[in-house]
């Protein structure tokens, strides 16, 4: 039987720069899976099924609610958002590594219903380093700023039940940090013992 | 206050290469201390006090015994040695990260006595491959290499309650493993908790 991977699931405040230092991850390692969410907004041109989301109706989402399938989701006005359990089980089971990119709420949910998943939290090196990156994306008004770096605080307030913190600062220094993270936890004797011991003739 | 260190106890088999390893490891981190043990056995030619171990007398270690001035030690008929405690929790009240190599029943001592310190056993990627490293060195006779082919048997089966094996098979990727351990253990957020809140203002 092959190990089962490991679901490493990565949380920040908006503007610390989660997507890139993942997208950076994956890049580095092809191995690693990458989940998909579902949503029921619109597809935006350029976005593919089973890429970018699984795009469903808003009674499919329901159902899926209903039905137990998300590891986490969010309803909000504008659409719904979710973590769909089968295909990262699937991938699990097949031994492969997945990574979850996920607000905070969603993470704690992950770690409930999957406790061996491993909650990586990446921070900005300054609150002000934060707003002058939520400044320097140009999209937010003022209030909106303003709510983000409230949440922020809160947010950071609230990490201790994570397993590791990666302060972005440098980004080459946040990728290689979570690059480590996923390398060590490979190295978990939990992990890997029988496979170990079964692989020593 | 400046964070804690963490100690890093790393123990193989006889042949697996923990020396080397270490070796590399810390010429690439001058940052990590080596802890260095005390024996009772007499300087070779080129040995230094406080480098390469703390020279002392019988005496001298019977009373470390009997203090508890050990957080581990062995007593063979031809010398004994230990982990004298205080140099290695300075190291690490100062916030230096330590690394000790030292045997399996000793890093069974560290564990109970240190429960944070973090243990890594190394393996030969088979024992085929121990066996033939052991002949490579020339140093031992046949019943020498029997006996610690046999010992390394009941040591692997034994290696569960470590917290991270690495297989030394290219001595690269051993060693990028353990730096990869000690970089995450780093991030570690019980670890970092309250450092990174500190310093995020």
């Amino acid at each position: 039987m092959s190990r089962r991977g490991t679901l490493f699931v990565v949380s920040a405040p908006s503007g610390t720069g989660k997507d890139t230092v993942v997208r950076e991850l994956l890049a580095r390692h092809p191995e690693l899976g990458f989940s998909v969410s579902a949503t029921t907004r619109k597809p935006r041109p350029g976005e593919q099924e089973g890429v970018d989301y699984y795009f469903v109706s808003p009674e499919r989402f329901s159902e899926m609610i209903e039905k137990n399938e998300f590891l986490e989701y969010a309803e909000y006005t504008s659409a719904s958002y979710g973590t769909p359990a089968a295909p990262v089980d699937e991938a699990l089971d097949s031994g492969r590594d997945m990574i979850l990119v996920i607000e905070m709420t969603g993470a704690r949910w992950v770690q409930v219903k999957r406790p061996d998943a491993v909650l990586i939290f990446l921070v900005p090196p300054s609150f002000e380093e934060l707003e002058r990156r939520l400044r320097g994306r140009g999209t937010e008004t003022e209030e909106q700023i303003e709510a983000r770096m409230k949440k922020a605080r809160t947010e950071v307030a609230q990490m201790g039940g994570y397993d590791y913190i990666v302060i972005n600062d440098e980004l080459s220094d946040a990728v290689a940090d979570v690059e480590a993270i996923v390398r060590a936890e490979r190295l978990k004797a939990n992990k890997s013992l029988e496979t170990v011991k079964g692989g020593l003739k």
